[in-house]
């Protein structure tokens, strides 16, 4: 079986999922693709010869020997084109996060449940080979019973603000992928205490927004985590994780360009900064996730990340925006 | 000048002291050592000639020649003996705590004052050359402006049970280095939250303690941090900072007894394993330490490590407790 | 302009070869593709939708619309099928080695220059990131003069017994990707001296051949240097540089699948072993290789490995083997 | 027991002696020193309480109480002290070389044997922790069968061209160390090969020595190795060995002041730069061979490096030399 996609979106993260199916997933192609902007339909349809381009995301789903959609679209589209996905008897794959609110989501999702279809989250980093060798040891029991989570998830640089502003804010934005990774490697969170601050730009302040924060989670096993975020460390984009159990602890490192020291007279050093930000870190991993659904899709087996795994995290951001906003430790329940 | 000391206390810390003034501090020596356990005492001078040993601590700091003296006794005798050495006139290195409660402290310190001489408190890891050299990159501006700090301080293995009853638990027992170690780098802290479980030892939890603890730090500055303490590393001592700024980051690994890495048909791994405690892990902080306090007394300068620094993080650690307690961030202000 | 690439040779390497093409060079593809094994071409023309397969290596070629060809049949075809591709006016990508006669390589040479088209010899690891870097370094000044080179390049594990008979032995089959990695980083070598011996498996040595190798260079900028080869690393392989001169130095390590360390009662290692072999360890050099073969076709541009980079570590090897044999410095001269 | 030390020369190296067995051995004490230069006895014999100090090598290694002389003087009297102290009976730690000619060397040897007092040739980083490290790798089976052996050895700079003309060259001046290193690896050596060259300093060349040597060795197992020297890596010491096998590697890295990396916008890089030279990086091993010297005498057991082993790296250096002038590998027989 050959999978079909329609693909909603040919921006910047709708071209990463076509290069993904087309060069990395022999049984699988990209057969429509949709975006309002039609010039960006039309130039990635003729970088990988896909047939039909629209500016009509229906006309995409709608196309006969389609059988999946990649809904790669802005944010406040993926739940209505998740529900269009779902009428039509697609298997979807959507980026994050669902929605912004719980009710928005839960309409989506249950329009999923109805139509029996399959739903993966494209929280890509599960995917990541060092994340994923990280949940294998968890698993393995390389670490024994877990105790102790750090995760450091730090950009190189902070967004436009007017972007900050819309963007629902540090914990909706930038956290929810890593409210995932703590609930990937050590399952559901009971309570969260957020402390934060302006440090890297007053300007992100004034947008009503944090840029900098330290979130502790407490997790229904008794095991407790951190989460650091910045928008802003100045060597590059800053990802690691450190999981410590009773029998051992894993973690890892940045990665760079090259492996590559030099030393001189003034210094020991990386030859090069480590890789800059998503698309080049994580490159492996959105190829890994799009391949993991298809396979779902194929052997009809169940999806890696769930609906109810894109609904989770929305709830962890809401309880962290509590937390932050009135200085105590929110539990989810409250939520 | 050379700067002749009492030792109190022939002890594990007490020896670590003695070797240090007696064979890396050549302007310094011991003249005298007490200690209840009169045999102890009398080995410990032996072993450096030492000439006068007793089990009465008050002819040790008396002795005509004496100019300072190391309390290396139990905790409970810090203050008093603090008090002793402070009328006779000697200048003062005491190791931590200083006392459990602020009270004692605040009286110990007044009889310091007035006696005009000097007190250092030995909180070593100040003067290990990793957590020295971040220091320095902070200090040098090598980071920037401050954002966040991360502290890992694990044991090796929880102390036995009978000792954790009495050791008025882990914020006052373990964490307290930590404390001091937030405010060596960052300086001083507003608020606390911390978390904590029984993780280790469920034995640990019947004493009445618990054996891992993530606290999260509001620093005056602004910045946040964390510190993260496990009564049980399995790999060993596990000492480690990180901090994070505006122009950069600096961290420190953990200190191994060979550099060497062997790779096999099953893995590519460390040779060794972590120095296993305290005692090999900062042996050269221990002698820089000393060294430090007798440059301050032969040159009349201030001591790196006040009464005031050694009072601080008791206020810390009580509260942690209470915010453990509670759950809820406490402010100092509150102690 | 887009070029057009004839494939010859559907076997491991080809492969590699027309990914990179197809799914990395945006302005090349492949057109035509020829194996002796027709079902292999035909294979490889239905993955890539190549509308021309064939088991003659002419009708490849000689497609009206082919500008450019691909030799990646075996060693012994390289050469006449760069004589036929140049008769053909086609510039030529051709692996290594050119051939094993220094006359073989010649007249292929002198085709190449008759037709006046571009040859570039697939010394791939020259576009390694990390051996991309080091070069960099020495060229920027980073190191200073050239002093001392040590390479290291050790197989996972020997080939059959039956292929390393027919060869040509260690010197020209794996010692001749490192010659040219010491010619790359530290310009044109002067004498050889070639220690060795058959420590992995006596059955290499009853086949006429030896499995570990230690090669001493002397350059004609005065700098010296080593090659260690052993057919057999237990770990994986191991592709390393060091270069140092007179402002510094510069190295490489290995690369792993993962980022992670893990760290138990036993041991702090690797989560994993170093990437087993070529095909994953130097996967990007083969995109990069060809990406600049095509930049330099289509500007018109010197091709970065010639083919004199090609013929060279021929005549390494063959004073190498001299070397060897006789237990004696073999000047290249002499060859 | 207590093993009674008489110390000739009260130089750098003989400092290095007296602190070590003055603090760190308790079973012995230095009870006399030696040197031409009074004042340095006298300087040194205050330091520790050495109750004799003399210019007259004799008289320190006469006195009633004295059991063992360490030899610490110029190479030139090493010979001949060696010769005073077995005839006084007197156990004997000497510094290598024990002296430049062979026959001088067995002339000592001779006399050692005669009086049977034990001999142990001061090569110290056999007790180098990492060193002995990978010893105890090869000797546990941890590598395997031994196959290849690489040494770097590079001084952080050159000594002045005075000390070079007299040192008896590279070979005997720094590679010595190196030739003792590989034996205590890979046992006996039976041939070498030495290129080299004056890439450092020219005045070194005129001086009649070389400033960069690349050897090679093949050893008496079969393995082959190379020991890379130079006398001047601008980013400090550099001593690092890497073994490899039929079933695994060791290698060490360099020592650091600190265990911290910094990361800025610019580089991600080690706080400080290797350990700068021998008297730091070493300093554990100058304890440990003179604690495993006073183990031998105290327990009567052999010495764990004999004065044969002082005089094989002598024969290497000659068998060196003569390769390097007559570029032709040369076995140790020839010698």
């Amino acid at each position: 079986m050959t999978l079909n996609f329609a693909l909603i979106g040919a921006g910047r993260i709708g071209k990463v999922h076509a290069q993904a199916v087309m060069t990395a997933i022999p049984e699988a192609r990209i057969v429509s693709v949709a975006d309002n902007d039609l010039p960006a339909a039309q130039s990635l349809a003729q970088t990988y010869g896909i047939p039909v381009f629209t500016h009509n995301h229906l006309e995409a789903i709608q196309q006969a020997d389609v059988n999946a959609v990649i809904i790669a679209s802005s944010t406040d589209t993926h739940a209505p084109f998740i529900i269009d996905a779902a009428r039509a008897g697609r298997h979807i794959f959507c980026e994050k996060p669902i929605a912004a609110q719980l009710s928005t989501i839960d309409t989506a999702l249950a329009a999923v449940d109805q139509a029996g279809v399959k739903l993966q989250i494209g929280f890509n980093r599960r995917f990541d080979p060092s994340f994923a060798r990280i949940k294998q040891a968890i698993e393995g029991g390389e670490i024994g019973i877990p105790h102790l989570l750090h995760i450091i998830s730090r950009d190189p640089g902070p967004p436009p603000v007017a972007y900050i502003r819309v963007s629902g804010g540090i914990f909706f934005d930038m956290t929810i992928h890593d409210f995932d990774m703590a609930r990937f490697l050590f399952g559901d969170v009971e309570e969260i205490y957020a402390a934060g601050g302006v440090l890297v730009d007053p300007a992100i302040g004034e947008a009503g927004d944090i840029d900098t924060a330290l979130i502790t989670l407490k997790f229904a096993n008794g095991a407790i985590g951190t989460i650091d975020n910045s928008r802003k460390a100045i060597y590059g984009y800053d990802q690691r994780v450190e999981v410590f159990g009773s029998r051992g602890s894993a973690s890892n490192t940045n990665l760079y360009p090259d492996a590559v020291t030099i030393s001189d007279g003034a210094t020991v050093r990386r030859a090069s900064l480590p890789l800059n930000f998503f698309l080049e870190r994580y490159q492996e991993s959105y190829r890994a996730e799009l391949q993991a659904f298809v396979r779902a899709v194929v052997e009809d087996a169940p999806v890696p990340v769930t609906g109810q795994d894109g609904r989770v995290p929305v709830v962890m951001a809401m309880a962290a925006k509590q937390s932050y906003l009135h200085n105590r430790p929110v539990r989810l329940s409250e939520i």
